[in-house]
């Protein structure tokens, strides 16, 4: 960590403050005399260091993090890749070998919708089924889905079909139902620095899909991650679903340079969603290989048999028919690259 | 509602199409043929019309929307203002007299701190306590606020200097805590589109005070005030703390243009957080000013007697002399335009 | 276009609007009555109604416009793909078979470097040469290009290795000599919307690269093309850098969805830049393989053979090797989707 | 500036780097060992060591700098206020006394217009007229400006009523025609990094109106101004007209904040366009107000006696009479912090 500060501050006071550093935070100061400011250097372990507490004295005039703030998430103390195990290791997320695919509905909206849209995409070649059952909606009037009802349907149609399921939980009172039943609990992207969430996700084991905040930065994403790691859950899947930006011509702004980084940095998994990614389904198929060429360990795809019926986000859902296309494709793309689907 | 139509779509579909309109929501539709798209034209309620879901249809290019998709909010349906009651009247916000001006720490630290800065800003001239003691913090490993014991320590205080206090919320699991002991309860940016806790506000009557999201529209804003709304607590109040845009100069940036804009579209008060608004106390004072003269409702402003030391937020926040000369200097800017604080 | 008009608005004042309407730009106006807003429908050209013009009048509630500002653009009226032609037909750009690599250093530095950087260009497989003669630099105490003599580098290397050659052209007052020795026109980011240099390169033949500008939607982006089409010159291929977001980890971020999205908008060619997308070499492999999985008609990607000493952007430049392989691993996504490189 | 080192550069590599920085830039340099990174702190002038070229040494983990890099526009360097004499002196922005305000329409449109609009501001009591003859508009097929015909209605306008002229100018060949005619020539949010544009604009004495870019941070904004000085011309004037976000209700977000930065990081003046900041004149006196008591040194606001005919921005402009209500409100608001209009 790196601190500057004002040439106003006398000596006295500067000895002041690296005593305080050295003494309470344990670790080494070198000073550096300059002409427009005097630096400080903090060798030791500054995780715990608050930036905007140095900031608060009115000779700080910045300082600078050196090392990432995250730990547990952080490739550097953690090189080999993690593989997250859903189901008891029927579907292995991460790793250099098997692309993940994720199809289903938006909302879950009956049990023949479940078993319809889960054989197809059993069918199509995915390994999960997603589907809502609580749904966040900006307004309160629109449909809020069919709570635990539909997690029934879903838990059905994986009897069924044989495919683990993946389903958005709203709010920690509703945790001991999606780890009863459900096999990957998606954290949607409103609720990212849901921070109470995150510490009660810290205390289970089923894995998350940690969906990326409309607005956030890569690092605040990873210390989403970190927030849930730090309580004991280290099964943490990202999954990037867009970002807000000034575009009208889609819904969001799908990053795909997050799947290079996300690896670089961090030794977790990551999952693309091409659907809320952009907003409309003539542009999934395209994302969706361009995901598995940069390297993405799964895609999340919305997938429904009757899109103009559906009861949210129909604009961004494939018919299963496409959906079992873009599988094929993006087989083909993953065996450029040494991997398969 | 306005809904454009590609010309591939045949007379038949579109019958259907506006058949089911007609009968389902009850709206009346006009249709205006073009040269390369048709267009409906809908009239009656269509808040309860799913954009999206009338998107899904291939042959819809385009919706749009024409009334707002807020009711209980909306000035249009409420002309006069609304004056919200805090803690039994000891103070109102809203209409066009009085400012209120809330000052206090960012973090609740100790009995101690909240008597010194209560005492200050009370005496300062400020009607109302601010402290966290439930704080979201963007790292796990950071201070995560004194809790229970924070909040006995605004209640101590305001037994002692008779300011009613405000504090911010972060988990539905907390309210009946809150709704005894807190008298305005603070939804933070983060928790904008928490929507579970949204709902969970609507049920009670104490006032909320409502933080802007990060990078969430105006329109979006409402719509979380209309969440809580809609659930039967009217006594809510818009707070702007500053938008993530791309400056690096300050910790977010202030868009004051929310309070002319909100006095418009909705009958709400709007409060301005200069502090987190800018993140320097050095930018606080003209902010302050400048809000008061754009016609806010109120302030809310981080006050420590020993910012250097402060658990959080040190470097936006004033000391109580200069919080005095800010209620001071503002006191004059609200006469010119015919307030009061 | 449709015009949402307040009810206060009397049926004279309405009358008059509509025909002020017909008679000026000869549309056909319909009117839908509403219970909170009157609505017209305009049916005819209105591209040459000022939406803004409309908005001042303050019956006028809103203005929304149905078709797409661009004509000459516009893929509903020229379905066909654009093939751009370069230096004579050597390279095209375009359609749905070859996709072109361009190669070369951000900047321009000797004679010697353009010789060593476009025998590892061509040799790698690329079928273009790119180079900055005249660099666009936020401080004026950075390196400015070598100007004419950069040029000179790049027509000699051309002669050497026959490859065309690609270059940022900053100011009109310099386009005689672009015109002259430059094969493929450079429109920068931060000159997208410089509507003077856009209308002079309306007036030449030479095929423009319009880069998207930083902070610039879809839209906009095809108006500046627009600009260039309607003053003569069809020959444009747009070029996306990379947009400006929150995100800290890369200097820009990389926005692929334009691909499926320009072409469907559209019938002009898309080229991508993964090296300014990106900031970093380390991301530029993955993104370019992204890029053609997607669709992309091109690459343009930064080659030096000493990045460290590079005069600008070493940061994001592959060496010859690499770039070689990227090239390479690209042929292979390109043969899945029917394409070649 | 501080360079962050990997731990894998050996002591030799790490040695030639320190040696290279310190023949060539002269400056000196400090090892701080640490644990994951070994750090430099380079002392000395480093506003011409390019950050990106040390970035791109595979060892270099992050490049930080200290100092700002700017100079000429640095208070650090130059503590008193600069006050921009335009005229002759006729009018002078800048310092802690007077409030320019500058009023006119958005477009040019016709001699008449100009003379009944200029004798409305200065019967307004406005101390300069403001007036647009060459636009830059987003779509070929608006209107563009009156051009010479229309800087000659401006001359008139001041001939009549002396009041100093400021108007936009969109490219270098026009400079003559602007620095003969023009009092105050106002470069515009698109040719903010029109460097070609700013480098002739520092060869000459005429002051200038710098706008902010629609997505620029202030430290670009500031650079910008650092290319004029660094050319010659020290009379530069800041102009905050608003910035590009998510929000839909303005056309643009007000950034007031840059107030009381500009003050502290410059010692130039910075007068705020309240019309284009905001889009909607229903907005434009309550942000006028606010810009005043934020410590603003002049306001520039659209004005127009016929807001629904004028070619372009009626929805934005106020008519003569608020003009004059706003003036006068602001006059109060000013007299409150010690200054006046």
């Amino acid at each position: 960590m790196i601190i500057t500060l004002k040439k106003e501050m006398s000596k006295a006071e500067m000895d002041t403050m690296i005593h305080e550093l050295e003494s309470v935070n344990s670790v080494a100061v070198t000073v550096i005399p300059g002409e427009t400011f005097n630096v400080l250097g903090l060798v030791g372990d500054t995780t715990k260091i608050d930036e905007k507490h140095l900031r608060a004295n009115k000779f700080v005039e910045n300082v600078t993090r050196i090392a990432a703030p995250y730990k547990k998430a952080n490739r550097m103390f953690h090189p080999e890749d993690t593989v997250v195990s859903i189901a008891g290791g029927r579907v292995k997320i991460g790793g250099h070998e098997k692309i993940a695919i994720m199809g289903g509905p938006c909302s879950v909206e009956s049990h023949e919708q479940m078993m319809i849209i889960g054989e197809a995409v059993r069918n199509a070649g995915a390994s999960m089924l997603r589907g809502g059952a609580y749904k966040p909606r900006t307004s309160p009037y629109a449909f809020q889905g069919m709570a635990t009802e539909g997690i029934k349907c879903m838990t059905d149609a994986r009897e069924c079909f044989g495919l683990p399921i993946v389903s958005e939980l709203m709010s920690a009172d509703k945790i001991d139902e999606f780890v009863e039943n459900v096999d990957l609990i998606q954290v949607g992207a409103r609720n990212m620095q849901n921070f109470e969430l995150l510490k009660a996700l810290g205390r289970i084991k089923t894995p998350i899909l940690l969906k990326r905040g409309l607005a956030n930065t890569i690092e605040e994403w990873i210390m989403a991650a970190e927030y849930i790691m730090a309580g004991g859950n280290s099964n943490v899947i990202f999954c990037e679903r867009g970002i807000r930006t000034f575009e009208k011509y889609t819904r969001n702004t799908l990053d795909l340079s997050v799947i290079p980084i996300i690896k670089q940095k961090t030794h977790l998994p990551i999952v693309i969603d091409p659907s809320h990614g952009t907003g409309y389904w003539e542009y999934v198929e395209s994302m969706s290989l361009a995901a598995i060429a940069a390297g993405a360990d799964g895609l999340i795809i919305e997938v429904h048999h009757d899109p103009e019926r559906a009861a949210s986000d129909g604009t961004q859902s494939l018919k299963p028919k496409r959906f079992a296309e873009v599988i094929e494709r993006g087989r083909q793309i993953a065996q450029v690259i040494g991997r398969d689907i």
